[in-house]
């Protein structure tokens, strides 16, 4: 975003290109029991539920060391009750990590599949609901990162509470970009972390619950570090983390809600993020790319296109070109065709992601490659799946 | 340590001062899955095996997301199997913690608790073990940073080794200053993290265990994101962690690595920890203040302090006071006697001990604390303890 980058723009999920102000913000050293990181932490969990329209009488938010996995897990033990039954709504990776955290904690589940392509629909959970009375919890996946799909969250969320079952939600790479907002939709809790779409760095992750259900989860979890409900209790009590926090990322993290705050919030957020990917994917389009979804299912976090199909093509290759020429890109995820992905989100605009187009431009042609056409079966399958 | 320096500095068991150079090595941005990042993983995790001596055909290092509680939950839940059964060797706050993560996940264990004070020796070990024979694993801590106790890590090993089980440690607040040596002591795995004696910043940890030890672990853990098997099974594959890094705390954690390794490893840290102590203890006492532990029990990494008996004392002022000098203190974590810490970690140096203990004598000056002296009760209690 400024002209002193000289590292590589990261075209990835997170960690991604944040703004040096940010980076910046980790020059000190905090003590963790000192009165002036309580009131960063504090701070911090106040401009969550700004983020998030909850209202704090309601609502609390809760910090918890680890990854974005570590959160979906911390979220999963706490709020699902040792005897309750979740249904995962699954449409890549991260559904399928979700239904395998669940199966190693030897928690309840059902899942729905729909492959990499198709997001899951709101009458197909009524539908699940209506079947299964044991199921006490949904699990949605907000914007399924491995493809770049936004799944339809208001039809899901209204479907779980149509049939008196909860909803959790892991909008790890859409909140604070994408609409959630707790004044309309009816969800349990959510989780997301540091390093998406608020731009921050990794190092933690956070859940935005309903005190009830904060309350509700005491004893709940299967591992003392994991356990929400504990973190929350202790934090409301002294203000601090039960544990050591990463400070040096608390104070990044600040910071990059301040710098969210200033753009607008996140409709402003979300209008860069469009431009991104609009700019994004036009001139890839025009290069000869083709993307794995149909318009309407494209989020404005990540976009996976297809491999072309031409034999000069190899994704090594074009890896180190795109970085030679500046860009970290991010291979594909899909569980059938080979694809990969560019980001849209981090402190990335239009011009980086213009640059970013002619940089995959030449090298297609350093590597040889006529056409970047995915091969006729990609696209069939697209077609086929689409359609459905 | 450098003349630059303006926050306070931290007197704390981490997180602690780190260098500038530290915190520099966090001004970039990294793709968790590019080359470059994979690289620093490969060397992190090889330098880790050489501050333990720890031979890379036997021995693997993994980290793991998270802080120091996180790691020890995953040791204890990867490398204690289901039907294993713990002794843990509390004394102190962090040996409880222990104990409840393993309440928490529901497997069998025992604790041999000696209070604040008093280090768990060999023979008891020795005696609990041939007791119950069900007991598989010992847990150990290196040096319990509530009280900065030494504990006889060579004793204990000998004594559980002597009978057969395998011995885990928590090495948190020791590892890169205390000798932990993998070729004379015999353990299964160890803990540490990033933001103490290597002096990084917090966001991860580690953990160092036996190669057959993590093959043995698959299927153990209670939890995926505490799954230490699969984080090294992973690693090794591919050279990347399971889930999202904290690229900026390891880009960090590299560079301390580098200055650990320049200031001559674990003995010159030693040295330089050591001394930090000799000069606060020796300051301290001439100010009238009275350690909790005896001189031959005295780690070189935090120092226990009586609270001053003098009614003019007041804990909430003297840690402002000594804020306002530019020292972050503190507070006590003993269950019975009212107590300070002062740490002697992080990129601190003599001088800045001497003006610690100025700043100290300065503090209770204002305060109009006349004398520092404990409570008879807190000297009897110690002199009772320490006889036994
Ligand atoms: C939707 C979603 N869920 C979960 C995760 C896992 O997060 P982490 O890699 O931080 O563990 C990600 C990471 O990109 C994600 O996009
Ligand atoms: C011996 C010991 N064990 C465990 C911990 C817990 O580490 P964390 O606070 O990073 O979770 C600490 C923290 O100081 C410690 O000193």
């Amino acid at each position: 975003m400024t002209a002193q980058q000289t590292d590589p723009w990261l075209l990835t999920p997170g960690p991604l290109t944040t703004d040096a102000r940010v980076r910046e913000a980790m020059l000190r050293d905090w003590g963790s029991w000192d009165s002036d990181f309580r009131a960063m932490t504090a701070e911090m969990r106040a401009r969550l539920l700004d983020v998030a329209h909850a209202d704090p009488a309601e609502w609390a938010s809760v910090p918890m060391q680890g990854s974005g996995s570590y959160c979906v897990e911390a979220m999963l033990g706490s709020f699902l009750p040792p005897d309750g039954k979740a249904l995962v709504l699954a449409n890549g990776a991260y559904g399928q990590r979700a239904a395998k955290t669940l199966a190693v904690m030897g928690r309840a589940h059902v899942v729905i599949d729909k492959g990499d392509y198709l997001p899951p629909r709101g009458e197909e959970v009524s539908a699940a609901l209506a079947a299964d009375p044991a199921i006490t919890h949904v699990v949605a996946i907000h914007c399924e990162t491995s493809s770049g799909i936004l799944n339809p969250l208001e039809e899901i969320a209204e479907a779980t509470a149509a049939a008196g079952r909860k909803l959790l939600i892991d909008s790890m790479s859409a909140f604070g970009a994408l609409p959630l907002d707790a004044r309309s939709l009816p969800f349990e809790a959510m989780v997301s972390s540091a390093n998406k779409c608020i731009e921050g760095v990794p190092g933690f992750g956070f859940v935005i619950a309903r005190k009830d259900a904060l309350e509700a989860a005491a004893g709940n979890a299967h591992s003392l570090s994991l356990d929400v409900h504990d973190q929350w209790a202790y934090m409301e009590k002294t203000g601090q983390w039960r544990f050591t926090p990463p400070t040096h990322s608390v104070a990044a993290f600040l910071k990059a809600l301040e710098l969210h705050a200033a753009e607008g919030g996140q409709p402003g957020r979300l209008a860069r993020y469009s431009r991104n990917r609009d700019v994004l994917v036009e001139g890839m389009r025009a290069a000869g790319f083709e993307t794995l979804l149909d318009d309407r299912w494209l989020s404005p976090i990540i976009v996976t296109f297809f491999t072309p199909a031409d034999p000069a093509f190899d994704f090594a290759r074009f890896y180190e070109g795109m970085k030679a020429r500046g860009f970290i890109i991010y291979p594909g995820k899909l569980t059938v065709v080979p694809s990969f992905r560019m980001g849209c989100i981090g402190a990335l605009n239009e011009s980086v992601m213009r640059a970013a187009v002619a940089a995959a431009t030449e090298t297609l042609t350093e590597m040889g490659v006529r056409s970047a056409a995915p091969p006729a079966s990609a696209l069939e399958e697209r077609r086929r799946h689409n359609a459905a």
